[in-house]
């Protein structure tokens, strides 16, 4: 049986349609209830809600708190998956890697250009592959979306594109 | 062979998710899409794309042409269905009973709380009610929806409760 | 607010994939769970599962519990729906239409081509506009299916098309 | 870029619903349509339909077929993913593991329980698991199901659980 913690942080992928203002905004967390749709026999997995905030709005306070959570967990040897706004994703990671003692688990960022439930979503593509990724993947930290794994240090959003790249050099 | 205009204006059903601003508007009409989703082997559909609008911006021009088109159709005896924002459907929908000359087709208003492809949408069930609703109406103006059928002069929307009610005397 | 009792049979619409035999059959009720995805602010719903088989496999029995349960039902003056297999939909409704006493409520029989959650399944749509005839229909028995409505004396299943068609006698 | 050929065999994946018949089989390739729905802009998917049966009736003569495509396939140094009923994938996989001369690239084999495009199928999981376990897999033959990676020669299909689970030893 593998272990996985789910840490979410909000973003795209957990936004939802807001019927009284129109707006598409974070409220509630629903990635439960879309893990609920997947099959995964031998695999655990307990979902951490840490904070339902567009990645945008991501302040230096909370990357300390996700970093708090990650370090705490550590000793448990579980993979980490972390959903996060595709925005500042980068920078969560980089500084992750940069401030977390050594350790020997995969951590696994992922999020979405369209939100769960919203039609053409990418998002549980993207929760799908981040979870078998998890499985495969060494020690260290990654981008997994859209079917490519980019080690943290080598990854940058094309928004224009609507889709993470491949760099040869950390760009912040 | 049952023949029906549908008449497109915008409004919540017709909203797409924007990735790259993270909002939610009026672009492409997607009706067609959708209706191609249903069977109709005894309907024939045509789709008028008038204007892809927020019903809360709608003037009384966008107003006046709805009814040019209205008036246009009324001789060729098909039914007609006009997809509009809830927000000012029942403004519409009494601006073309008091405007229009005699007529003897049954025409429906409807239109969702959240857009067409959206987890948890009325969108679609609001349009498959409002094509069976036009093949059992006598003539007159309507609101379908959410398995209603209001009168339009006895209708109102309720934003507290996300949906349209009946009331005894038309409100504007 | 309207009230409905859905008196469900079994048939297509109801069948569900076994993955354990790779075949497609009646077992569980599902339709209390696809109702609950229609928006229904004023229609009060009360399902009656009566049998869950398929509808070549219907004896004089079954019709006769059919009967039974919608004559001790009139008194309520609700109306009724039947999901039913389209096979012999069109014998059960006339069996009805010639044992049940005096009515005056709409009673309308639905069932599909394709079961509920099968990709391009027409069953969503057919209990959705069953729906909402029930609201706008005189007293009699129909079939509701594909945005059509036909009195029971003038249906029949065409099996090569996959639907029902208009008739100007009973056919059986 | 990474070049992927997508061998289709048929199996549970690709059935549809007749409705004519009222049987679950195999027809036409339905693999592409549902690869549409994934976003693959790093990954390039070639689909080379193979065969349409239940892999319960899969000959000798099928599997030196599909031995012959993955041979002719090798010096392309593509990923391959084959796509093959459950109940003898591991056979095919064993067979293609015995008889393929070395090569240095990964194989998957994957399937469903339930069909493309039916409620809770576990198929659209399972091919996108398998797309981005080809980016992170070792040369080799796996079976790729349920967030799960197993070497063919450690795994059987438990018909009871309806997965595969792991062994030790190859069972055939």
């Amino acid at each position: 049986m593998m272990h996985v913690y789910v840490l979410t942080t909000g973003g795209t992928i957990e936004k939802v349609y807001s019927e009284q203002t129109g707006e598409v905004r974070n409220r509630d967390s629903k990635i439960d209830r879309y893990l609920g749709r997947l099959r995964l026999p031998d695999t655990e997995v307990r979902v951490v809600p840490l904070m339902n905030i567009d990645s945008l709005n991501m302040t230096d306070a909370d990357r300390a708190a996700i970093l708090q959570t990650v370090t705490g967990l550590l000793p448990e040897k579980a993979a980490i998956l972390i959903t996060h706004g595709t925005d500042t994703m980068v920078e969560t990671g980089l500084y992750l890697q940069s401030a977390l003692p050594k350790f020997d688990i995969p951590i696994v960022l992922t999020g979405a250009m369209a939100p769960l439930g919203f039609e053409g979503s990418d998002a549980l593509q993207n929760l799908t592959e981040s979870l078998i990724a998890l499985r495969l993947l060494s020690p260290g930290i990654y981008i997994v979306s859209h079917s490519q794994v980019f080690p943290i240090a080598n990854v940058r959003k094309d928004r224009t594109l609507g889709r993470f790249v491949r760099i040869d050099q950390p760009s912040i």
